[in-house]
């Protein structure tokens, strides 16, 4: 059965100040014209692949039917694998390279079903240089999958259970406290956790945060409370249920990030807080899921 | 009568370094494929309101047919209404927040003729979160919009005399002198002010231009030539017909924001030049207003 | 015979922070809205003709069959031509200011076959000022001739030899050594050299490098190898044959125009390496160049 795909959803390290994004949009446009290139972002911070996979994840569940399209590739020109991923009975083919950049999306869309490694250079375009494989490799693919070009024509089979696995932060129970870290600063500052409401639940609102080391001169020590929208918050800090569902670190029309410092990867601990009532009622309803 | 669009012109304060522009695109495509998005501008200065209607006004008189989407929303999640504003006999549809941000884009597209909360959730997405309204219930209902629902259905009529207005920042007379401010520094660091060159007419060129209070050591006077284009002014300081038909003080081939340490909302006087004839007639020909 | 296009590759210094670019596209969607507008990129530093003509000479021989609109244009409102030229048997038509920016460009797409002035004022939009040509003229008469508007209906022919010629930067010979010049430095920090393999491939690996005046307290000599990916250069610093088929100063994973504070036009001079054998075979293959 043959797909033919009108979208392709496109992440990437590679800023927009250059023409690299430019390129690889000219490359689909004049191999199969009928596609819309749909820019998820390019500004992933350079051979950063955790925060490029991060930033796929986040995006997966809203990207139409068609090709999504990862290029964080530091090790562009080596032997690492460039591949594709075939996800949801062929609605959705993952395109790039076998360093676990995809593995978050892939695993969110349902998991892998059939992944090819991309060595048929009928598909690939001649090229000066090896170090640019979002054009003359991921980028000319993914337009001829649009076309209609079947998985199995562009490469090996290769063993979905082969692929480079990602890395997905976990908190960790410690005392009794649950410590975290952060995942993603916005372009507003907001700090976003890898901790869910549900694990926070039985502590009510506010619950005390820690972050950082205790022996740190930089530690901070505060009770904040759990809100549903940044007006909530009011002055100081917030803990926002955010639009993926996570708790995240906030202050109103501020940038949490620049208050106290915070960064990616970043630990943040959050425990009872000792003047607040466990297991209280709070104004907060956890929103469900989407679809 | 059915309207069905092909085009949404999108202007937010999302910036471009995390995926929420890449999201709304992705939602939009999912609903609506057929439509092209065109991005505005996504770097208004976060929360800005002011600075996001005054470039939404510069924009709109040049948007093709069809939604305008505007995303400039420090209230997201509290019960600031969100609403569509339709214009020109449906031609147009503005889609944000109502919190001042459409009010000059709506104005200059011709007014108000109806308009909705958007309150009707067959329209929006199920979400975790209550703060990415830009994907969640913005760009959803665009989408929507774009397919033919008619903006009854989206939630209830509400009176367009009690839409916010905007700011419009307006000149003054002190003294035989006008006072105005810089409403937007470009990319290339021209300054426009909210001072058309018929508002200052009768004093010839060059004018006097005097920026910030007299009594502040910043304070700075100058005679500046009143020009069609950068290279007219030569060395120094010109007073430029911009490409909006506004006055903007410009270097050639230089940023006068850097040079004269000038930003939106700041103070700027002009009044004769004691130097210059008043009403001497110049080379400049004041253009006519666009279509 | 008519041609009708479908996409517009487009250039400019214009930034993103502003709605340039997004007033540039919406005029087009008016006029043409079956038209598909590529960003190759507008982040070309501002004013700054020759980075944008190398930056369309990378990316000329990826565009699709259209309009390459180019837009780095100092003298605009001024006496300097706006142009189309055809290319190609008229496959492509370059747009923008006659100042040198179009010119490799256009010499890599086959050489200029037809030329015109854009002086007929009936493809132009009506404005209150001539800042903007990129709005007023060059974007507006990229859309009707993608709507299959012939040249010649543009305005006056004009001899394809009095077109701006462009500068190409050139190395030099000096007492055996080869003297070059960065070209580009792109977002990860890669130095591009207006240096090929071919024209040290006698020194084989590694040479030497030298960057800045002997006599500068800046100046720095490298012993660097020739490789052909990043990872291969370890520590330190190697010279990559790019993707255009270029040598770049890099590093692996990190900035070499940090490490080395170098920037466009900075001289970087190529000698034979005392240490290393003259023409010794190494492991660099060279490319052949793309079609």
């Amino acid at each position: 059965m043959t797909h033919r795909f009108d979208h392709i959803s496109f992440l990437s390290d590679y800023g927009t100040r250059d023409e690299f994004v430019g390129i690889v949009k000219c490359v689909v446009a004049d191999i199969a014209p009928h596609v819309n290139v749909i820019d998820i972002t390019h500004d992933i911070p350079a051979f950063d692949v955790r925060a490029g996979s991060l930033a796929l994840a986040r995006a997966v569940s809203y990207v139409p039917k068609g090709v999504v399209l990862a290029v964080v590739d530091p090790g562009v020109g080596t032997s690492r694998r460039a591949i594709a991923v075939s996800v949801s009975g062929g609605d959705g083919v993952f395109i790039g390279p076998d360093n676990g950049l995809l593995a978050m999306g892939v695993a969110l869309a349902g998991g892998a079903e059939f992944a090819v490694e991309l060595t048929n250079t009928k598909y690939h375009l001649p090229s000066p240089g090896t170090t640019f494989a979002g054009r003359d490799i991921f980028g000319s693919v993914a337009a001829h999958i649009c076309n209609g070009v079947e998985l199995s024509e562009l490469g090996n089979e290769i063993d979905t259970a082969s692929l480079l696995p990602g890395i997905i932060p976990i908190t960790r129970d410690e005392n009794g406290q649950l410590v975290g870290e952060v995942t993603w600063v916005d372009h507003f500052g907001n700090c976003q956790l890898n901790i869910g409401p549900e694990e926070i639940a039985q502590w009510g609102s506010p619950v005390r945060v820690s972050i950082g080391n205790a022996d740190s001169p930089n530690h901070v020590v505060r009770s904040v409370p759990i809100v549903n929208n940044f007006s909530q918050i009011g002055g100081g800090l917030g803990l926002v249920i955010d639009s993926f569902g996570m708790l995240a670190l906030c202050t109103d029309r501020g940038s949490a990030a620049a208050e106290l410092d915070l960064g990616p990867t970043n630990m943040v601990t959050i425990s009872q807080d000792p003047n607040a009532g466990g297991g209280v009622s709070t104004t907060v309803r956890l929103g469900s899921k989407p679809n």
